[in-house]
């Protein structure tokens, strides 16, 4: 059991702890390895799902945006999303805003600080059937891929609990 | 001293606590009292500026969406934001996620529970010069208008100190 906890906690580390590499310059165009997926022009338009914090190792908040496909069939409570969607996760490094809490007068606020990285679900059943249906990928801040291989392997089993949800973890914030 | 902080505190309770009333039905067309301000349909569809999260009394996570012009303005970082500029906080209850903390194996995962609020800010200098060009109102989930005029005059003594972000807390989130 022990054992089984450990491993959870591993992979859920793999898949979501801040990895950002230092970046030069903008990457458009290159793929994240194994799903293949680029970064999508204009996902930092898209219309929001929900937002989070976590704490501990990743100590970030984030929000979760969503594609037309994915924003419509969360609306339309849908499931399985249809092939077509792309869920993007982005985080940024959880801070304590100074600012606001002297107006406050007193310590209560926390705020998104630098960006962490993008994490993106895309979904397409027949090729990525093995993994739900879905593609995972994770870039840093100016669009570059930045997690290897071996962890890119680690993301389905951490969400294949959510299989109630699609594989989804997020719910939609009305 | 004593007492600045104390009215500080309580101006920005008044105007930034959860103060949500049960309401039926949705109030399309109803206008706040003082800046006579409506809920501007399709703001849930705007594009993200950031997220935070409030503890204390508010105890609730947020996302602040800007329109069109919001958004322009905060991306080529003019200000003062122009007229016509609406900045719309939503504000959801601060929950931990019991399905995500079973996955990570760790309680780590604070996520959007039920709607608290809506409050927005609508630039119109000539119309709102008296409050920096600003008027303030908040809406319960359905859209009805759900501060009384008192507690509405205190949100621009609350963003005061913000004078040099022409008045707005939020900072755009890259």
């Amino acid at each position: 059991m022990k054992r089984i906890a450990f491993l959870l906690i591993a992979i859920a580390v793999a898949c979501l702890v801040a990895f950002t590499a230092p970046a030069s310059g903008h990457a458009d165009g290159e793929a994240a390895p194994i799903f293949g997926i680029k970064i999508p022009s204009g996902y930092r338009d898209w219309k929001l799902i929900s937002v989070a914090h976590e704490a501990g190792n990743n100590n970030d908040i984030r929000a979760v945006l969503g594609n037309d496909a994915a924003i419509k069939a969360y609306r339309e409570q849908k499931l399985p999303f249809p092939d077509g969607t792309i869920i993007a996760r982005l985080a940024w490094r959880y801070v304590p805003s100074e600012e606001n809490n002297k107006v406050f007068g007193r310590a209560q606020s926390f705020v998104a600080g630098p960006p962490v990285n993008i994490q993106l679900m895309a979904k397409d059943s027949s090729k990525w059937a093995a993994t739900g249906g879905w593609g995972f990928a994770q870039f840093d801040k100016d669009g570059k891929p930045n997690l290897p291989e071996a962890s890119l392997k680690t993301c389905f089993p951490c969400h294949e609990p959510s299989k109630a949800g699609d594989f989804v973890f997020t719910h939609y914030a009305p």
